[in-house]
């Protein structure tokens, strides 16, 4: 007889295969026993506060290592991390969940257990996860369960969404077959068919050459679906202006010269939605057009100008070329095209200037206008930028990134408290990967009170993440949308200073500050120490609670107008 | 035409009828206008830290009130709190859960809105929530909008459990006839079969006449069910011994000298075990026979020998009656018993008395087998005492109750974390209706960790808990069922004399405790100040980190080994 070895190692061996050290979670009587592997495949736990909060983080770590897993316990656990989860599918983003589930015979005895409905249905937690996951799987027949973990991990990462596992308990011990392991993973992406995706080609090619003004524009699933590479090839070769989307910040090198800045339709920079709207032809690549997205559904580029790339099809015009996935078509493209009779036209003019008028302004007063600039000055290459649903999410597109910035946000999705887990993962994987970068956090006060437990795991693992509160006294998203001074968008003020302290920060290896005037800003800028990230910080700025980003501010009536409507 | 109210205002007055004041939950753009109307129905915004922990404090609410409102906004929102209205659900509480989804034009034209799965399907989260609660609505028809408020409402009292109403933000001001309003919601039971239920009623009686030794039984339905003052009769007037499942808890008198201790089938004290085991009969009133609620299915009690009291059925010995509701069955067979020819038999004593090995010890350590008959020393009448899912939850067992305590505790579902935001819910009702109560905490650090922040809302409202942090440096419970030095059921320590101060309570009207050694905690139970409960108070009470209460020991050992069988 061949080597066995247990599904439960087998199936982590195969997750630190696919790139996952740090495994997010809680754990629960169902799940417990198959934790105690984690060591043998060379992971480890990271034990989150809270589910929804490993979630979060899983995303996070996802969105920098390239997937992640989760795990959780039946009933209870799964169905508290479902918002999370549901935002990694609504964003693409591969997050293993893995569920521990009772005992097979419990299950088919339809017995009365804790963390049931009370009804003897055991598969109604995974129909609920049905929707939100691409595939799913209940590993409750060892002669199956090798295929099946090797068939929903292979999904989970090609179609870079959410999947479900279930393991019951009595089966984490249950053998398989090790040599498998032996064979890597199946993680290609199927082939596009060869004429039609050379026809594509050609006609993006004669496109492009007809165009007198066509510009890039970049969106989430560039990122997501992994295309950057190409995306940057194709910027650097044709030097054609290129744009990103609030979603898609970080696709391009901003520090470029084609760069164009953000659009965002009608809430986008003037010059910006000028430029974009006057372009001949738009290469948008990785497309994902959300109201928050998309300046509140105000883009005003017109299908005939557009080639669309995708993960699973292609759109030239009013074609459509279902099954052709972008990557494929991007190489062929790069091969093919010829440089030579590509007509250029200038681009916007980006930079990280801080408005005249706040400059000059005699108020001490950090306003979004003033501050979101500053950051960009401020950044450096490399570091990972996250920002919370909210005036940060606005903000941050009135900065400009240096090189190499990863920026995660949650711009459709947009659950409130969810960068804040995001962050935890992010930096984790950092410290695995790559612990030079920093990992910097702009996070509302709102915001903060859902997830903030989980600074407490940052300090638990020695992260060293800069975690900006914006403290302006509420929720200013909801205030623009709605309700301005309503007693719903306030909320209880916290002591921010406690925050570290409370979660057992040591002093020595921590810091927190408060900025309340753009002098303090500065200093706080200037401080050698502080810019180098030596340990955790957290640092709250003052704001007023009425003042917003500019893109927020269009973007808010919009919603409003949208949801008020007769 | 006939006076009209908006839909949103109808709904609001209806809920203001059943008895809700504050309503639970978390902004979001698509619920803010409804929240408008909250003063003009006489009720106000509570506003909580999360949406998960809004649910477990609708659910406090609910089991002091009898019926909670719960807001939260479309997909996001909604999802985070599904784990917290699943356990309403399994529980048997009646929760209303009012979802502001996006305007009717929207979703007819599926626009990729934020909040969504970015794939135009507006009815997948309300398809998740029908796993969960007795019946839903979308309200996106005025002509229907009233009837089916009122359909969904009724059906939330009378089956006490979770309903789920969906608003999207055009309907909220369109509106209704009021006069609608001058009708009251019909929350009636349906009336029994009066022939069935005179048979079942004295087929009852003769058993209880033939029986040498009956005994009653409450569980968690006689609670939900609301038959609590059925059953206080029938136990005064039999006089029957009477006992309490730990999800029961509460539902007796446990003063009272019929009174005979909580049966957790193996898991009981044996004299209680030995005592229910022995009966003839038993009245089991309620009855939800989960693992944790019957010592891991070891009940010992007989089909033959048992009458089961439930909402929607009765059932003696082997028969079923579908479609008897206890509650009339109750009522009949009060007027009609023959109290004279009942035969007695006499019950447990059961008493607060702390066991004479940890009266003679000379460690000063508090550990469970002195603390819980201590603390039921020190509960007053009246109080309300809630227990997390850990630790607590089988330490209260050993505690006696006096007169009218209210429990509660989540012992089917069994989330973690749940009881910190149940004590917000169950405070703020006592505010609203008994302000003379005290409402008392007991959660481990481990637990306290997923839901923190729900302190803050409990100052937000100048609520006056008492919150007994049970410091034993991590998940014991877990500890017990599997990995007892495992690092996965490790948490990162906190400094929880600073939680109050980072929630901004008064230093004048907050107080923060540490409890390490048996005098120390004796000293506190002293102190009049604190014993009166004038604001909120926070009391951490260190105990060894392997102890655990006498019914966890049992219990955790038939779930590891339920678990672990091949």
């Amino acid at each position: 007889m061949s080597e066995q070895i247990s599904i439960g190692l087998y199936l982590f061996k195969r997750l630190h295969e696919l790139g996952v050290r740090g495994v997010h979670g809680v754990p629960g009587d169902f799940n417990l026993a198959a934790l105690d592997l984690l060591p043998d495949a060379g992971l480890y736990w990271v034990g989150n506060c809270n589910e929804l909060n490993a979630a979060y983080a899983a995303d996070g770590y996802a969105r920098i290592k390239g997937i992640s897993a989760l795990v959780t316990t039946f009933g209870v656990g799964e169905l508290s991390a479902l918002a999370g989860v549901a935002g990694a599918y609504s964003e693409h983003v591969p997050i293993v969940h893995l569920v521990g589930v009772p005992h097979t015979a419990s299950q088919k005895r339809g017995l009365l257990l804790h963390h049931t409905l009370g009804n003897g249905d055991f598969r109604v937690f995974e129909k609920m996860s049905e929707n939100i996951s691409v595939t799913q799987t209940l590993l409750d027949d060892h002669s199956k369960a090798a295929d099946e973990i090797d068939r929903v991990l292979s999904a989970c990462w090609v179609k870079a969404r959410p999947v479900y596992i279930g393991l019951p308990t009595n089966m984490v011990f249950k053998t398989v077959d090790a040599s498998r392991l032996e064979t890597p993973l199946d993680l290609s992406i199927p082939p596009n068919n060869e004429e039609t995706e050379d026809a594509v080609v050609s006609e993006i090619c004669e496109l492009i050459y007809k165009s007198k003004n066509t510009i890039i524009l970049a969106d989430a699933c560039a990122i997501r679906h992994r295309v950057l590479d190409e995306l940057h090839e194709l910027i650097e070769r044709t030097e054609l202006p290129a744009f990103v989307s609030p979603m898609g910040k970080g696709a391009i090198n901003e520090e470029s010269s084609s760069f164009g800045g953000v659009y965002v339709g009608d809430a986008s920079r003037d010059d910006v939605r000028q430029r974009v709207d006057d372009a001949e032809l738009i290469l948008y690549v990785g497309g994902l057009q959300s109201d928050f997205n998309s300046g509140g559904f105000t883009y005003h580029v017109a299908k005939k100008n557009t080639v669309e790339f995708h993960s699973d099809h292609m759109k030239i015009r009013y074609s459509e070329f279902p099954g052709i996935q972008m990557k494929s078509v991007f190489r062929k493209l790069l091969d093919i095209l010829d440089y030579s009779k590509i007509q250029k036209h200038p681009t916007t003019e980006i930079s990280n200037t801080i408005p005249r008028r706040e400059r000059e302004s005699i108020s001490s007063e950090i306003n979004h206008a003033y501050f979101w600039p500053r950051v960009g000055q401020w950044l450096n290459p490399g570091d990972v930028v996250i920002t919370e649903t909210g005036t940060s999410n606005f903000g941050i597109l009135e900065t400009r990134f240096p090189k190499d910035v990863t920026a995660i946000s949650q711009v459709l999705w947009g659950s409130i408290g969810f960068s804040v887990g995001a962050l935890q993962g992010a930096a984790l994987a950092c410290k695995e990967m790559s612990p030079e970068r920093r990992v910097i956090l702009f996070v509302g006060d709102g915001s903060l009170q859902l997830t903030v437990q989980e600074i407490s795991t940052m300090i638990r693992h020695g992260l060293k993440p800069i975690i900006f509160v914006l403290n302006n006294k509420g929720y200013t998203i909801e205030r623009i949308i709605h309700g301005m001074k309503a007693i719903y968008n306030d909320i209880q003020p916290w002591n921010h200073q406690e925050i570290l302290h409370l979660f057992s920060a040591d002093p020595e290896h921590s810091d927190s500050y408060q900025v309340k005037t753009k002098t303090e800003l500065e200093n706080l800028f200037r401080n050698e120490k502080f810019c180098s990230a030596p340990h955790i910080q957290l640092v709250e700025v003052f704001m007023p609670w009425q003042d917003a980003p500019r893109a927020l501010l269009k973007i808010g009536q919009a919603t409003a107008a949208l949801n008020a409507k007769a």
